[in-house]
């Protein structure tokens, strides 16, 4: 018998359907002998159609009643999805952030999980109950309601199983795991059994959107094995541990894509902590004469414009490709070379551990990632050829 | 300055647009330097959108899942109306039943008020906010979410005001007032600035919707001075306090319509006991050889059915109208005579303190109430002049 953490996003419980769905995933696990908690996103849609309300009011709502409206999402979701696991015979009960209690900070909107109380979750586990908890939600020391901003309920659920010291974490999503690269830009990228927690961090800090940043750091730090299963078929999914890869050539190629080069004529330690103090993520690097390039999401240039005074857009179209898991300092030449066979430049690199990324033409993205993706990660035989010839 | 509770149900905060107009309403009274609490219910028709969704999971969801879910719906409201409040300007901070706090029993869907704690609505008002509580809900002593059931957000306002010792609990409703009968049905029913507590419970007890019984008597219990106010329009309205009533004849006629009668083969005090384990509202009277006469709801014939055996139907459309205010007994008389003299039967009659009941044919409603409510309550002094004949 193991202790499971399960988590449904919103397109998982997107309509009645899809609750009764999820119901049956549930249920499957519990007569395995398991004890559940389920952590819930509100039903897709439903936070449009809230946040939609609000803005008919003020563009820019309060924070905290904007959490007050939110987090109503969630409620609606429990309820139901309690309802159905009832309905089929399983006791189930389900619990919003302040029965639980989950403690955060006061960041209205974005708010940091401080604490999970387990008291009330496993006095409820022991009686035979499934606990349905309210994803994305918190209250903070005054005993506001507030909500941790995107990606919330992934947080929410591993912060449970934290706490709970749970066997696993299993995030459900609408893919079957974590995958070498996008399967949508390359037909090949392979499903990964298992993944190590810095590798998944690189993955999901550059691009990879299966499992949110904070949530795999948050797991990192609170060692909680997290697993990425989907929610619509059955399957072993991915299981992000501590176990060391045991690929041969690189874990998988990230991707970046719709963004922006840009530059400014100020140096770059300046421009970083303007940066910071807009919030604003980007890959800063040095230019000439104290000028300094940003890459960012196009959708970020106007915060960018905001930031930072007399920003020139450089090149309109760039990707970043992110190539993990690789040990080897001299992969950079290789993968440079590769390219270069299909004339393929690579503007700028930066290199931190196991993690080489790539600022290339957003035109060549399809190209060089196949090319990488094929002879870095699926034949890397081939990167140990080439290792062996230039080290030979 | 005053110290009010104002309550604004569904169809007042049904839109966007009336969520606006009750914040303006809300803001004139603090401008006149009144203390606020508003309390609000579920913006109209998102109940039924709710109860809609658990019943294509079951028809009779679980009990405690159903509270968690209907509770949404108030919370989106509260946030809704205190952004609209901030946005003009004015702080405003919405709480919902924990964090109020709200106690009650643990009948879910049905809950009673145990206690209202009055710490946080105390310390907020003092610091010049206005307050928004979401109506309908409250907490149990094991802190499961719980709804009041019918009238809910009515008898939340009346349990803070009277917590709070506010001076005034104001209803704010799709009418201007309680009226000395049904408007729809007659044309010169008026409305009445004031009305005792004793009389507003018969008013409500026997048919007039304008308030829910349940509150009203908790508002007489707990002293709480009521009054009756139009979303929609400026205007007195009506109070509901414990002064003498000063109307010359009787203060109204409540009409409840779509009843049914029906005959069982038992004794009255077992059909009362039998109809009261089923908690089903009726009329009940003896008839011959140890049968019963009941007048329900032609709705609850079905359960009535359910409760007793051999139910039979004895008039498909009968109307209760009952003369509210009237201390003389001899008002009978005076009513059966003035009814006959336009050929008008009455069946069965039941008097308590100070209220009348009739019941009459279906289809004679709209003239017996129409001549009862002319002669008895428009022009009282008929009535007078004939108490005057017969005394002498």
């Amino acid at each position: 018998m193991a202790l499971l953490v399960q988590k449904f996003g919103g397109t998982s419980v997107g309509s009645i359907e899809r609750i009764e769905a999820v119901a049956e995933r549930v249920i499957k696990a519990r007569q395995q002998g398991h004890q559940i908690v389920v952590v819930v996103s509100a039903m897709a849609g439903d936070t449009n159609r809230l946040l939609g309300l609000a803005r008919q009011i003020d563009e820019v709502p309060t924070q905290r009643e904007l959490d007050v409206l939110l987090s109503a999402g969630e409620q609606v979701t429990i309820a139901l999805l309690a309802m159905a696991l009832n309905k089929r015979g399983f006791n189930a009960i389900s619990l919003i952030a302040d029965q639980v209690a989950i403690r955060t900070d006061n960041a209205f909107n974005n708010a940091n999980i401080i604490q999970v109380e387990t008291e009330k979750l496993e006095t409820l586990l022991g009686e035979g109950n499934i606990v349905v908890v309210a994803g994305f939600q918190g209250r903070d020391s005054e005993n506001n309601i507030t909500t941790l901003g995107r990606g919330g309920s992934d947080t929410t659920a591993v912060a449970i199983a934290g706490a709970l010291k749970a066997d696993e974490c299993q995030i459900f999503t609408d893919v079957d795991g974590v995958y070498s690269t996008d399967p949508r830009v390359v037909a090949d990228a392979r499903r990964l059994p298992s993944i190590h927690f810095d590798d998944m961090t690189s993955m999901a800090r550059h691009g990879a959107k299966v499992l949110q940043l904070q949530s795999v750091e948050y797991a990192n730090h609170h060692k909680v094995p997290l697993r990425v299963l989907s929610s619509f078929e059955d399957g072993e999914g991915t299981l992000v541990n501590f176990e060391p890869s045991n690929t041969e050539g690189a874990v998988g190629v990230a991707i970046k894509s719709q963004q922006v080069l840009t530059t400014v004529a100020q140096p770059l330690v300046a421009v970083q902590e303007r940066l910071k103090l807009f919030g604003l993520a980007a890959w800063c690097y040095a230019g000439i004469d104290d000028s300094t390039y940003i890459v960012t999401a196009s959708d970020d240039l106007a915060r960018l414009k905001l930031a930072l005074d007399k920003v020139e857009v450089a090149q309109e179209h760039v990707t970043t490709l992110s190539v993990i898991g690789v040990e080897q300092a001299d992969v950079v030449e290789k993968i440079a070379a590769t390219l270069a066979e299909s004339s393929l430049a690579i503007y700028q690199q930066q290199w931190s551990a196991r993690c080489l990324s790539l600022l290339i033409d957003g035109q060549d993205q399809q190209l060089a990632v196949s090319i990488i993706h094929k002879q870095f990660v699926v034949e890397p035989e081939s990167l140990d050829n080439r290792r062996l010839l230039a080290v030979s």
